[in-house]
């Protein structure tokens, strides 16, 4: 049960002070005097909390809470010990409800995320507290979508350890005619922990034969048999960040139409890495890929957008799928997953995670997209 | 990678028209027209789907929904094909956002659910029907708090799961002092999965030593040593059901104070079980073996409340804890789980997941607590 972990990173500076700072300008820029985060999540990227209540007060620039601070973070009792570790640059309250709490020291317009809070929320926020409530949508999430340096190493981290995991399962034959999907995708997922995952970023997908037609199948009982494609669709959660990687492999010589649904797809997923550029909207970076696949005839069995934003989320900003409008920026991480299924014998999906660089400059990456998934794409003969 | 599952048990008759008919029952006594249901589990309660993505218009009782049905179901084209084998009782409407397509086709008084909906989504609800919206609050869960057999059955089999993959673990010589506790807690998850959980119930607790003492620690690499309290608290995930139980060891001979504080958690637990009977209240349960825990003078010891309902939810109503009005009815799923935690040396909890059962009819299982979870209690030495 003991395997070496893939080493942490080195520890970086907190880099909360500087993301509350960015949300402050936003909120000012919003016309609200304070935010309520209570989105865990976002309440975890604004403080490093990893609880599973705790929320945050944080004003507008220009603007203090109760106080005269420029936040206030809140959370429950049985968090004392941990809040004290995790959050120690911030005036902390225990108590619950945290955000009520929270909500009872603002005044003026008080904003609040639509998106997390629920009508009942709602309700006793405003029996609470003396301030005007008005919903925002998307101010944590839209910084979200641009990594800062320690994000992108925890990603690089996360990526790291799917790639050897699945190279210590292939090392291990453990991908082989009479093992089943539920088999190799347990025995993957564990590798994946023992090399220092907090788990699976997603249940992980292995589809054989027919199955690997099927975008998002579920793993079942059937046993892996000479001929087939196998598909692994998979990822590892480390400090939070989640990667998220597809690889097509096939069992024995591939078939005439195996090796070509697969040609297709690698060139159309590197076409999509070139085009995943800054400056690029969400919807050419998909037509990159797409039009490759539809010049071969494949456009049909195409049946997804191009890929997606991975972070503390496995699917957040940006999208990259047909008639998006979204700017690609610098340091955006995204998937890039072009995939052909045909429905009753088999499919084809190649995916890599990675981080859209802008300008290169002394002693940076170059502009362009960096994989962070290494794991060869080419269609390996098990 | 292979072991023998826990076998299934045979398919029950499908259970979601009764459950339905019960939740119409409700809707009407709430003074609605019509319920609206998104929270996921709830939606999995009355129909079987295990989607993502999906919502139920309900009827009240003595109307209908648009085409004169009693309910119609939404859910989106990824689950084209699952609906229609886990729906097949009810009209499916292929759409989203499933909640709005469905909201759309609603009149009169459309109750949704407070705790679930969040403001945003109830500004795209209001903006889409001509129904008036009205907050209900626990008209679901109420139900799912009482069992019908297929729950308890499937309660049975995670419950066996995790008693069986501790019995392994036990049996291969898995917890033995130099192994860590994130090692020993990999190796008990990993069982469960491949016993035929989906995976553990919750992020499983292996705390050793002094910190046994903390109620919810979170496995690290310290290694376990000799003389250690060693705490399991975990269990399986199947049907979508959630068993858990906790059990304390001893590595070697305990010390005099680990017998000692382990027989009073032992004595208050089998306290607690004998007081989970029919009628009685929450705070009443708890009581019966709190007050065992005083008595012993290890009541400042005892930190939290003695137990909670289990099922689709790890925590669920009803609740046992100081005060609770709320009266324990047959069929309810309850865990009962003393503890006494001593800082900085270590603590014992034990707990059982078990079912509460009414009066006894022929064929019927005697009253009172039915334990689910058979992993002896004794101090067991390692």
């Amino acid at each position: 049960m003991t395997a070496a972990p893939v080493p942490a990173s080195p520890p970086a500076d907190p880099p909360y002070a500087a993301r509350r700072g960015r949300l402050a300008a936003s909120a000012a820029a919003a016309g609200i005097d304070a935010l309520l985060v209570t989105n865990l999540l976002n309440v975890r990227y604004l403080t490093g909390f990893t609880g599973s209540n705790g929320a945050l007060l944080l004003a507008a620039e220009g603007s203090t809470v109760a106080g005269g601070e420029p936040a206030v973070f809140c959370t429950d009792g049985r968090y004392l010990t941990q809040s004290a570790a995790q959050v120690p640059d911030l005036r902390r309250e225990i108590d619950r409800p945290s955000d009520v709490a929270l909500a009872r020291q603002a005044s003026g317009r008080l904003g609040f995320e639509a998106a997390a809070v629920t009508v009942a929320a709602h309700a006793a926020l405003a029996a609470a507290t003396g301030a005007e409530l008005v919903p925002t949508q998307g101010l944590v999430e839209e910084l979200r979508a641009v990594k800062d340096a320690g994000e992108i190493e925890s990603l690089r981290r996360a990526c790291a350890v799917a790639d050897r995991a699945l190279a210590e399962l292939l090392a291990a034959g453990g991908v082989r005619a009479g093992r089943t999907e539920r088999e190799i995708g347990l025995d993957l997922d564990q590798r994946m922990r023992l090399l220092g995952a907090d788990g699976p970023s997603f249940e992980t997908i292995v589809a054989a034969g027919a199955h690997s037609a099927v975008p998002h199948h579920r793993p079942t009982g059937a046993e892996l048999a000479a001929g087939d494609l196998v598909k692994f669709d998979f990822g590892a959660e480390v400090d939070g960040y989640h990667s998220d990687m597809t690889r097509t492999f096939v069992l024995g010589r591939p078939a005439d139409w195996q090796r070509e649904i697969h040609d297709v797809v690698l060139q159309a997923q590197q076409a999509g890495r070139r085009a995943a550029v800054v400056g690029a909207t969400g919807g050419a970076v998909d037509a990159a890929a797409r039009d490759l696949v539809t010049a071969a005839g494949y456009g049909d069995a195409f049946l997804h957008g191009l890929g997606h934003g991975v972070g503390l989320e496995i699917h957040e900003a940006p999208g990259l799928a047909r008639g998006l409008t979204g700017i690609i920026a610098a340091d955006m991480c995204v998937t890039v997953e072009p995939g052909v299924y045909l429905a009753g014998r088999g499919g084809v999906r190649i995916e890599d995670s990675g981080v859209v660089r802008g300008p290169a400059r002394p002693g940076q990456p170059e502009p362009g997209y960096e994989v962070l998934t290494t794991t060869p794409r080419e269609l390996l003969q098990l």
